[in-house]
């Protein structure tokens, strides 16, 4: 085992370094993250991601990861809380970076310029229960790496491939049924060709799917509503889709 | 229309009275809840709400509401903010009272211990779009009446009748068929018997439904994931459900 190095000053050079994954700026220079709490760290470990540092909370029992060759670093409740997002910070920490698992591609899904974190996470979460193995985020959608996106997407993160890139050259690279939520001359879900390879497209919050990206697709499709609400949340709506479409 | 008061200082007592909405204990004491936002004061007047006072940033277009008896309030930036719960405030309020709106009752959706704001909001949306007019909410779930809640809930929380009781009771009390998800015993919700009256149940995020509640139902219902995740979000899990079993 790695001899774990005690740390009890939050102006650690050690330290500071791995707050500043906190910003997105950070995490994309140096390609890491943090990710918080035993269940996240567990799903990182027996999901072939590459663990850089484990951190402990002093008292926290570690005696299962004393095997694994990373640096390891146990740290007061002060230096913890400096690292940590949550107002109670977990007892483990680790500094992460991200690998994809190998997908087979037939079910994938695009995000185009969602904003919200926690729809992110939910999304990530759904696409993994559903098959849709491959998860393409628009340049302009939010960092799947933050903590919130993290935390909401429960470990999901390490189950699917995710990259961003370009939406619109993510739709003409795809050789498969695009499908894609749109309001106007859209076909019910339940009408909607059933494509393998298939790809689901969601877009930001308010604006929805971008032009660009609607005028490359098979077929507009919407979820029918019977009652008084104007709209779904995207999460919603893509949890309803994905579960129609699932592997 | 009725003259509007100019407050430019957030001790003035009225002020104080509001601000006091923003802790569940004053509204449930008060009956009484503070909106945000011109979309939801819209979505309150034109289904049937009580309200009680507009609050307007001073240089807010005011005009369309001017011929509402209703007391009016117009603020400073400082006032404002104190009022809201939001980084950059809207330039309108309002203090309501909840009024439910009749519905059929043939569609009920019961939350047993719902935790968090933005799924019981995006939990009351989707009732919405889907036909289940009527929301239980069991007395340890979060209250639909706070900032979060109502912000997630995009304004269906004035058209769907959401009541506070006993979830064992409630359940006791109907009269139709009961579902509620869970992991065991569970027959898939394609098989599940559609009746009418229905009432679906969904629980805690973290414990599922209590166990005094999954005794008195008729069919424990689950979503299959052929994917790696564990548990889909229960607002997930609700979209599908509903969406399933719509009016």
């Amino acid at each position: 085992m790695v001899e774990p190095k005690y740390i009890t000053s939050k102006d650690n050079p050690r330290i500071k370094e791995m707050k500043k994954l906190q910003s997105k700026k950070y995490r994309r220079k140096l390609d890491q993250f943090l990710i918080e709490g035993a269940h996240l760290v567990e799903e990182a470990m027996t999901h072939g991601q590459k663990i850089h540092a484990l951190v402990f909370l002093d008292g926290y029992d570690h005696a299962r990861y004393d095997d694994q060759e990373i640096e390891t670093f146990i740290v007061n409740d002060n230096v913890m809380k400096t690292l940590s997002s949550l107002e109670t910070p977990p007892g483990i920490m680790a500094v992460v970076s991200y690998a994809a698992p190998e997908t087979d591609g037939r079910r994938v899904l695009l995000l185009d310029g969602i904003q919200d974190p926690g729809n992110l996470g939910t999304l990530l979460r759904t696409a993994d229960a559903f098959g849709f193995g491959r998860v393409i985020l628009s340049l302009d959608t939010v960092d799947a790496f933050s903590d919130k996106v993290l935390r909401s997407a429960q470990g999901s993160t390490f189950h699917i491939d995710i990259t961003s890139m370009d939406a619109a050259e993510a739709v003409q690279d795809f050789d498969g049924t695009v499908l894609a939520t749109d309001l106007e001359d859209a076909v019910p879900l339940e009408e909607a060709p059933a494509g393998d390879p298939l790809m689901v497209i969601l877009g930001n919050e308010g604006r929805g799917v971008s032009d660009t990206v609607l005028a490359q697709v098979d077929r507009k499709i919407k979820i029918e509503m019977p009652g008084a609400s104007e709209s779904l949340n995207v999460a919603i709506a893509g949890g309803i889709i994905m579960h129609h479409f699932k592997a």
